[in-house]
């Protein structure tokens, strides 16, 4: 029984590691179609958010499957609840996609402008935040679940100065407002993206401190707060 | 034994009630500030969002804590399934907030314009959205859950007049760029405000109709895709 219940969290794991995969293609092939403004690309975007969503439903019911079982162990629990709501980060990752998606869409009405802002980089620095946490996730690894929080700083910068270039843009050249609000829009899909990864990095501490808390000493309660 | 964990599961809702007190009051604090620019509303905004995070903590400890307890029925694990679920969504309306008062404190260094939006009846409608998802909860109400979807659509629709509008303004009026991309920006939270009460919608949806499947037929799972 016990051993069923150890291959079903591995089950659920690997799951949720396949769902994470596609959520971090999505926002590369979001930000592939913003580049290159290939709708073609979008709507593999589109079709992969239906797959996402599918796989949600599927991961939920699997951990509560896991959950009507048996009674599981305090870490196996915390382990449960934070694929819970990483499940739910990452559907959402998938939405930031489609959001920039619609932004491409918007813009295919509007010659191409060259802006003073590197979305690409932002863009990968956004998905590297969602792999690393991913990774802390599998590697039941809080330090690096504590760098993805850092990196996080970063995307904020990035999008505060695209925030403001681009406004100065507007209002030099208000002609080319409609590039600039659609850049400026996929730049704060892509900080929600590192929001995203941020909160999974959350949890991933939740789950493996918790754990700590339930193994060690009652004073380490301090270091999980 | 039963009576006790069916007060706890009373104290969980009850509390996940209050949180949801709070976020709502935080999106109309935080419009309020905008419409006053009165910074000192966003100070109280932000002294709630910290009340919003810890009680988020707390209330996922209490799920941790009676999932851990006995073994709950299908139902009642949906239901605190559900609450996790809910309890996120609620911090990130919080979330929302401040980011609203960012953009207030981000306007203070400009004149006040009068835009052609009309930010509080969104507001409005979003902060309801999250009013009736809760209301579906209490209830557990799914059909109360799905009126707030059909809303969603009116935010939506809002949401888009004003960043049309908006951009057309900032064409015309590039002086104006600052207050106008700060209020669609505000419009965005909004709206994602409303994307929060629709999950909280869909979450309800999922623990009611899901219980439903449960205690009825088996073929009524279709129901509930």
């Amino acid at each position: 029984m016990r051993l069923r219940f150890q291959r079903s969290l591995d089950d659920l794991k690997e799951k949720l590691l396949v769902m994470a995969g596609m959520a971090e293609q999505s926002i590369q092939r979001a930000v592939e179609a913003y580049r290159t403004r290939d709708l073609s690309i979008c709507d593999l975007v589109d079709h992969g958010e239906l797959a996402i969503n599918r796989f949600e439903r599927e991961i939920d019911q699997m951990a509560l499957d896991l959950l009507a079982m048996e009674q599981p162990m305090a870490i196996d629990l915390r382990f449960i609840l934070a694929v819970i709501k990483i499940n739910a980060d990452l559907e959402r990752v998938g939405d930031s996609a489609t959001s920039i998606c619609d932004r491409v869409r918007d813009l295919q009405a509007f010659p191409v402008a060259d802006l003073p802002v590197d979305t690409p980089k932002m863009a990968s620095l956004a998905a590297a935040m969602v792999r690393k946490a991913l990774q802390a996730f599998i590697e039941a690894d809080a330090s690096v679940a504590e760098s993805v929080l850092s990196m996080d700083d970063n995307v904020d910068k990035l999008n505060d100065t695209a925030y403001f270039t681009l406004l100065n843009l507007m209002k030099a050249q208000p002609e080319l407002a409609p590039q600039a609000l659609n850049a400026i829009m996929i730049s704060r899909s892509l900080e929600r993206v590192a929001d995203h990864a941020t909160n999974i990095a959350e949890d991933v501490i939740f789950w493996v401190r918790g754990a700590d808390v339930r193994h060690h000493s009652l004073n380490s309660e301090s270091q999980s707060a």
